[in-house]
């Protein structure tokens, strides 16, 4: 096969073949050709697109350079949640258990947060002890018992992926929807489930900023899902505030234990009653979402997924003291709270920018090597539509980092927009996609 | 500066600044960016392109990577002629020195071939002891007592330049209308030139194949030549046959000398006139096109023109023996004839295949380490609108490589199509922009 040609063709808009495809990714994953050669094929795809035989090669290939969880051994059917990410979406945390209590099998491979956005593994080992980098037959046995098990991404899953996500980021072809969706997708693949549930963020907090372009993703997830004979729901879901109210590593275990306990943060129990929904519906513990949505209540009514996520906690090492005291967990040396000042409603959230804000409190970080502060993190008091009193607490701060205080404090209260006419609830979610 | 800001910048079609354009190219140049990034930035100008400031820009800094030759010490305007090259185009020989002989200064600095075109450095070497590498000390020398010199590039000449093109050429970005005019005109003005002819090829042996594409690279030399102050006519000229009879290298040295003799080969003595017409008239010898190409006829009729040729090639180290007694030049060992198997008019010439069965009877190179032939080549009895009897000779082929006659004999006479019905000779100026 001829690279430039290949090259040639996606720059004049033709149709690339399975073995084309596959040729330059096994090149690029095995060193065979330079980087400046897939790089410029980056930006012709990134320009001229891929359709879905394309992305759906990309995909394959990109799942094949590396291994495939065989799951085959445990009864039930495997069904997977993915997020495009955002600021405080710890829905993870709380629709596992909730699906695994309903009987549905949960094999979840999780990222860490950078940038703006958490990530579920940083979020789960803020509980001491917690474990996430289990060896594959220890979370094949936790799937087993429990029927959920969490842990981070590990080598041999997608090489390819991990070469060409940082060609893509010194390239400025990191927003291709093609090479998003291979990325996603040969990992969720690899972790051999039999269904999907996409949760593809809109908004300002979102990777994808816009509707349209949430919803070119969304199809994209869909369709390759489809490709791979996988069964898929897509949620597009609102991104232009926090979810829930609380953002920070353990603050958002801890809203989660809250909502396994049984208490109703609006927005965040809405989409995870929903996604969860979606889990047990395609996993063939209900006959439709809906009786997925009503069959999660229950679960979380009757105790038993708290049971799970608290049974999760045990089998990764993790200390269940905190789980079930959550209020003893250690606090930040310091506080400062976001005061508004106007009376009205909140009309506008920066979303990016209070995720920005968590980051720099300690809760994030800029580059792979930084540390986390668990504790670290930020409580939003108001969701748009929310009546506003002048004097009123708008956002708290926690860090024990004393010098950011100030600076931060600025930058969050500018991130919040307070009108003085009636503004509408945001509409949650937007579209499913079956 | 931000590499994937400038690169994400020319993808999404936003104009760069000439400090953008400056950092990119310099940092490429100095491997101080990766050539992966580069080869990205590459192909999304290709598919986006460059505006005029930029193409200038580009030029710009390719041309200041190397040395410019300060030509000021040499009394008169400094005119050179560039052609993109094509088939049999030996128009340099003959009009070098036709616009020296009027008083103009023709610093040449030329290419080698490479594919289907040769190249002037080729053809002049092919006389026996002439020397294309000589220093710029010498060149100036020459320069001064005989009014023209032709060298080839040297490595000070727009470094810039040969990194760029090489990663062009593995990146199918080659025929990019900007880089080309980068490439050419950054060599161009690398030569101290005061005024610039150029000839776009346009047809089936030509870089550009379609007339459309051929005046956008014209458009784009004319440009950048003004936004350097420069001078400067561009013809727009037929590459849909050979140019002239001769394909190989003595071969055109040949056609030249007969040309500068007084003989007329009718497109390319109507070529040749054309443009060193141009050249005189920019070099102030003339007061018009038309009046250059009068004073073109009188300097051939009156030897004046092949007198210089003698001096040039006497200034350059090469046996003039052979360039007054042409015909005892040595001969190929082998020769075949393509004779026409029915009667009718040549209608269609395969230029490029002209051009391939040349270069590997010996005339040309593959790759710059092949080896050429001096004496090898083709010879057309034909041009498209002649009347062609059965049995008539359509072309010849010479050449030291016996195992290839059969093979080259086929596929020439495939090059040519002849038809029953009359056809119109093929225009050969299109169009001429100042």
């Amino acid at each position: 096969m001829n690279t430039v040609e290949i090259i040639r063709k996606k720059r004049d808009k033709e149709k690339l073949t399975r073995d084309e495809i596959s040729f330059l990714i096994k090149s690029v994953t095995k060193n065979k050709i330079p980087n400046y050669q897939f790089s410029a094929f980056l930006m012709a795809g990134y320009l001229n697109g891929f359709d879905k035989d394309e992305t759906a090669a990309l995909t394959f290939e990109m799942l094949h350079s590396g291994k495939v969880l065989d799951l085959s051994q445990i009864i039930g059917i495997k069904v997977d949640k993915h997020s495009t990410g955002g600021v405080g979406d710890k829905t993870s945390l709380i629709i596992a258990p909730i699906a695994a209590a309903a009987g549905v099998v949960v094999p979840m491979i999780s990222g860490r947060g950078l940038g703006h956005t958490g990530g579920t593994l940083d979020k789960l080992e803020s509980i001491p002890g917690f474990r996430t980098d289990l060896n594959i037959q220890r979370f094949k046995t936790v799937l087993q018992k429990h029927g959920v098990s969490l842990i981070g991404q590990t080598k041999e899953i997608a090489p390819a992926d991990k070469i060409i996500y940082a060609l893509r980021d010194v390239t400025a072809t990191v927003e291709s929807i093609p090479f998003i969706t291979g990325s996603i997708m040969s990992k969720k693949l690899a972790e051999g489930t039999d269904a999907l549930v996409f949760d593809v963020k809109t908004g300002n907090g979102a990777f994808m900023q816009t509707l349209k372009r949430s919803r070119e993703l969304a199809l994209s997830l869909n369709n390759t899902a489809k490709s791979f004979n996988k069964k898929v729901i897509t949620f597009i879901t609102d991104m232009n505030q926090p979810l829930g109210n609380f953002v920070g590593n353990w603050f958002e275990v801890y809203e989660s234990i809250k909502i396994l306990q049984g208490e109703n943060v609006h927005d965040l129990l809405e989409l995870s009653l929903n996604l969860s929904g979606a889990m047990i519906f395609m996993g063939g513990k209900a006959d439709s979402l809906d009786e997925g949505i009503e069959k999660s209540k229950e679960l979380i009514k009757s105790g038993k997924a708290f049971d799970i996520f608290v049974k999760l906690v045990k089998a990764h090492g993790g200390d269940v003291a905190f789980i079930k005291n959550p209020e003893a967990y250690p606090k930040s040396k310091f506080s400062n709270d976001i005061i508004a000042e106007e009376t009205g409603f909140l009309s506008e959230v920066d979303t990016y920018r209070v995720g920005v804000c968590a980051s720099e409190l300690g809760a994030g970080r800029l580059t792979m090597e930084d540390k986390i502060d668990p504790k670290a993190g930020i409580v939003v008091h108001k969701k748009i539509g929310d009546n506003v009193n002048k004097g009123d607490k708008v956002a708290s701060i926690f860090t024990d980092r004393k010098n950011k205080i100030n600076e931060i404090s600025t930058k969050l209260c500018n991130a919040f927009k307070i009108t003085s006419k009636k503004v509408k609830r945001n509409k949650l979610i937007y579209e499913i996609i079956e």
